[in-house]
């Protein structure tokens, strides 16, 4: 169902070979950048472009080409060895803030469509909204032509912050769209207003009949999920079709949620965590009837950024960047429970905003930086370390 | 149903608050210890007593009482402020390695029965088992009389390791053993052998007739559940009957399970890890039909030991010792799923070997050390706070 890559066994066999093999080292970059510092868990970041200016979510296109959206308003087109180029014709975007321009997602079918799609925030100091725009990406001029907007956020927002903003793009036409609170908590329970929620559509912008709150007298139609504080990760698995979701929770209370229709994933009301005063969030409770719980909870925060999915055979994980958890996650999944956790990378890249599988199987990440980073994962296999120079352990 | 300990709100509290109180500073312990390293995680280890041999196992006696086993084949009777005393008259154990005396569980009418539950190794050089055995502790004599051994494995094993030897005792009158492969893994499968088995016996000996196996012709009537490598964690949940144990699985395969009836665990068919030498386990694969998958998994190792059960209210929480991981783990349970790992004191006591819910509603761990110590583990609360001497934060 949703637009994923498969998983390479190669990746997850040299998830498995890391822990035998001990103490990897990274490689230079595809751009000659200079070493990074030693890692023991076996993956080896090699960096791939970049610097990019606060960068927020990654792209892929064919011919091993990249997208990737920097926060102040720039999309950048990638190709590994040379200086990213900037992407002409973007619509105007209300930056400042945690606003700016912030997903990207390229249709599974690109090369004969062009189709990208974008989220971003719009409007004034006082008034914002979350967009979503469809436009065609013309390669050669590097332009955005025959741009639609198909979504915005309503009513606006006076605080740019909590925004969420991650879009989640189906193989059968559906985006998904995650929504922050905008720091206005009681938004996220009202059905009437899109802040707090996960928004469905279609692909040409209409509303799904299937939707839950279709005929909810005054609820906004494209509403799929409520109750969310600020989900900044979304990913579809392809092979069941479970949607997946992290969000920002207070602190110590971030959350990976398996996304249902109509279902309310309970902020402000339940919270596994507190407010940064030490009070405890909304009733302080962690659990309640009609609300739906975590499927994990990671206290204290680690601030989770862009998800993506991998599978081997039956084995599925998610990946998860980390941004004041400066790493990327593995959570191991059996049917919907997390039964593992991995901590890769601590520390060693920064504050990871995006973390994507790519159609080549490895998994890319991006920094949030002034001057961030795009990087390549690479599992320490043989022939990975052969392109270290180092012996075989 | 389980002989547990109710959580008082205090710990659960105290979990909590720790997040949002910065830094928490060690007490002297109650025997005037010196002060511990500094941690940030609200827990304060104060240690209560010590040193002990290779401590293996923590019991509650009334008045403030606690026995702590020593793998050198010595029973201690600690009175907190006190040296330990020795209770004597302990059986023959077969010591060296791995064995020796292990675990302890206090019948809850111990007032009244003076009965306790030893595990132990018992045999020679070449063919040791694992026994249980019961008697009566006369406090003020110190000495262990009206012995007998309610249980022994069978067959003997010639390597003294790989031996579980983890007690549950339940409220209702049943007595649960792991026991390990004895590092002969196919025993693990084999029903006629009681090598990686969870037994389930009643406290007078005998087998209950509600055994999975009792009707299998050449099977173990005591065997409840099979397929285990090494566990040395059990609790049961009183509130809701589930069965707990940790596994030492092979690099990478640590095992939370959930213990039900008759169900095989796997070991050495299936596994999430890896042998030392980095070839894959078994078959190799993780997951497999009729095989009861883990509930969680640690990814590298981190060598659980002791385990105990925490609730507050619907929240429920194990929390586990880990020898190689040197911490405290707290895993929060939803239904049978772990929605959230918790990693405390990290590296600040070293091995782990128990952690149990003392009748105080404290937190205890004991240290694998040639001299280990009891310690409590409080909360860093106001009131732990202002024992410390340090200005609230």
């Amino acid at each position: 169902m949703f637009n994923q890559r498969r998983l390479t066994h190669r990746l997850a066999i040299g998830f498995l070979i890391s822990l035998a093999a001990g103490p990897a080292s990274a490689v230079p970059g595809d751009d000659g950048a200079p070493i990074l510092p030693e890692t023991s868990d076996g993956l080896i970041p090699v960096r791939v472009a970049g610097p990019f200016e606060f960068p927020w979510s990654i792209g892929f296109l064919p011919d091993g080409l990249f997208l990737v959206t920097e926060k102040p308003g720039r999309l950048r087109l990638v190709r590994p060895g040379s200086r990213p180029r900037e992407i002409m014709g973007l619509p105007a975007i209300r930056t400042g803030d945690q606003g700016g321009l912030l997903d990207v997602a390229v249709d599974p079918d690109f090369t004969r469509t062009g189709t990208v799609y974008l989220s971003y925030t719009h409007g004034t100091q006082d008034a914002s909204t979350v967009r979503i725009l469809k436009a065609r990406l013309e390669l050669k001029t590097r332009r955005l032509l025959d741009q639609a907007v198909l979504f915005e956020s309503d009513p606006p927002a006076s605080a740019n912050e909590q925004l969420g903003g991650r879009l989640a793009l189906t193989s059968d036409g559906f985006l998904f769209l995650s929504l922050g609170d905008r720091w206005e908590p009681q938004r996220a329970q009202d059905l009437s207003d899109h802040a707090g929620s996960i928004i469905r559509i279609r692909t040409d912008g209409s509303v799904p009949d299937t939707n839950p709150f279709v005929a909810v007298p005054g609820a906004k139609p494209e509403i799929w999920s409520y109750g969310h504080r600020n989900p900044q990760g979304l990913v579809g698995d392809d092979r069941t079709g479970a949607l997946w979701a992290t969000e920002h929770g207070p602190q110590g209370g971030d959350e990976l949620n398996l996304i249902q229709p109509g279902r309310n994933y309970g902020w402000p009301l339940v919270s596994h965590g507190l407010n940064y005063d030490g009070s405890p969030v909304g009733s302080g409770i962690a659990v309640a009837p009609e609300i739906e719980g975590p499927a994990y909870v990671w206290v204290p925060s680690i601030a989770p950024s862009g998800l993506t999915m991998l599978r081997d055979g039956e084995q599925a994980s998610i990946v998860s960047g980390a941004l004041a958890g400066q790493m990327v996650v593995r959570l191991s999944i059996a049917g919907n429970s997390v039964i593992a956790e991995q901590r890769l990378l601590e520390g060693i890249l920064g504050r990871v905003r995006d973390v994507r599988l790519g159609p080549d199987g490895s998994l890319y990440a991006i920094t949030d930086d002034p001057e961030g980073h795009l990087y390549r994962l690479l599992p320490a296999t043989e022939q990975a370390r052969r392109a270290s120079g180092r012996p075989p352990l």
